[in-house]
C-alpha cells in the first residue's frame, strides 16, 4: 500500500483512474476553491460546503463561531471531504458508457480545531492559499475578527485522488452504426475582475487579483 | 415553515441567502452535473460524488451494481447531498469579509432503490436529464446493461438552497482607506465537441450536443 494509501481509500472498481501522486492532490486542491465535508450528526449524514485552504499537508477549514457545522465538528471529529472538478462530458454511442471526466480527491481525517494562539497565522496562511499574496494587500484581521473565527485542520494522510482522461472507448460492435460520439469540454475560468465601488474603481487592480485572473 | 423545509433544511446563519424557490432548486439542479452525496458507513460519514438526473421532483442517481456506495446505500439509505456552483470570488478589503459567491442545494432524503420493472425508463430519464434528447440519438440499452445498473432516488422533499448575490459588503470604517474590493466572477462553459473518432468526425454534431453546448 502506498504513503497516504489506506483500505477505504484504495479504488474498488476503475482503478486505472487512481492517481497516487502527491503532485496531483496538491495541485487539484490548489486549483479549486470549495470542499464538501460530510460529518456524521446525531447518526445522520450531513454534507456542507465549505471553502479552503491547503499548508504544506495541512487543509484548513474556516467558519463562524456561530456556525452549527463548526460545533459539531468538535464533539464529531471525523470528517470525510470530497472535491469534484468537473472537466468535460464524455458523450458515448450508447448512454451505458457515456459519463463525465473530472479530476477528484476523497479525504478521510479528524477534524482538529485550532487553538486560539495559531489562529491568526492559519487565517492567513488560510486567506493566502485561496488566493495568493492577499493578506499583504488586504486591510488586516482584527483581534475580534480572529475570535469569531474557527479554523479547523485536516491532515492529508489518508486521500484518494482520480483523474479521468478524456477518451471515449465505446466497444467495437458499437462502431459503424452511424451513431455519434465524442467529449464536451467543461472550461472554467475567472472573468475580469469588476471593482465593487467607487473607490475600488479608482484603484489599481491589485496584483494578487491580476495573478488569479490570468491563471484560468 | 414552508413546504420542503424542516428544522435542519432552515438556515441558521445569513438567512437572507435563502431561496423558497422551488424553481430555483430545479434551476440549480438542472443546470449542473455532479452532486455530492453523504451518507453514513460503519458509524463514519462518506462523501462519494455522483452523477445524477432530475425527473420531476425526483433526484436519480446512478451507478454499477458493483459499486460499495450503491451496495451501502441498501442498507443505509439516509443520506444529506449537497451541490454547489461556484458563481464568484468576493473580494473585500479585510480577508474576514472575503468570501465566495455559489448557488447551492442541500437534500435530505432516504435513497430508494429502483426496481427492475421501473428501471430502464428511469435510466432513460437520467440520461435525457443530464443531455436532453440524448436517449434519442444514442445506442438503445441493452437487457444486459440494464440488470448492470443500479438505480436510486431520492424524493426532494426535504431541501435547502442558498443563492448569493453578487455584492460587496465591506463595512464603512474599511472604506477610504486605499484597499481595493471587488468581484472575480466565474464563468464555466462548454467547449466545441471533439468527436472520438473518423466515424464520429465525419457525422454531424447530434442536435443534443449543439443544444447543451449553445446553453453555457
Amino acid at each position: 500500500m502506498q504513503p497516504g494509501q489506506s483500505e477505504r481509500t484504495k479504488l474498488k472498481r476503475l482503478d486505472y483512474k487512481a492517481s497516487e501522486s502527491q503532485d496531483d492532490l496538491y495541485a487539484i486542491l490548489d486549483d479549486n476553491f470549495v470542499v464538501h465535508v460530510a460529518l456524521v450528526a446525531d447518526g445522520q449524514p450531513l454534507v456542507i460546503p465549505m471553502a479552503y485552504g491547503r499548508v504544506g499537508n495541512t487543509l484548513y477549514l474556516h467558519g463562524s463561531t456561530g456556525s452549527r457545522l463548526m460545533r459539531m465538528l468538535a464533539t464529531n471529529p471525523a470528517v470525510c471531504i470530497s472535491l469534484t472538478e468537473l472537466t468535460a462530458l464524455k458523450i458515448s454511442r450508447s448512454t451505458f458508457n457515456s459519463g463525465m471526466h473530472y479530476r477528484s480527491v476523497v479525504i478521510f481525517g479528524n477534524a482538529r480545531i485550532i487553538p486560539d494562539e495559531e489562529k491568526a497565522i492559519a487565517l492567513d496562511a488560510l486567506s493566502d492559499s485561496l488566493v495568493p499574496g492577499r493578506v499583504a494587500e488586504s486591510r488586516p484581521m482584527t483581534k475580534k475578527e480572529v475570535a469569531a473565527t474557527i479554523i479547523v485542520a485536516v491532515e492529508l494522510d489518508e486521500t484518494s485522488v482520480k483523474i479521468s482522461t478524456n477518451e471515449v472507448d465505446d466497444p467495437e460492435e458499437d462502431m459503424n452504426l452511424g451513431y455519434w460520439a465524442g467529449i464536451i469540454p467543461l472550461e472554467s475560468r475567472f472573468g475580469k475582475p469588476i471593482p465593487a465601488d467607487e473607490e475600488s474603481a479608482k484603484l489599481p487592480i491589485p496584483e494578487s487579483i491580476q495573478r488569479i485572473t490570468r491563471r484560468s
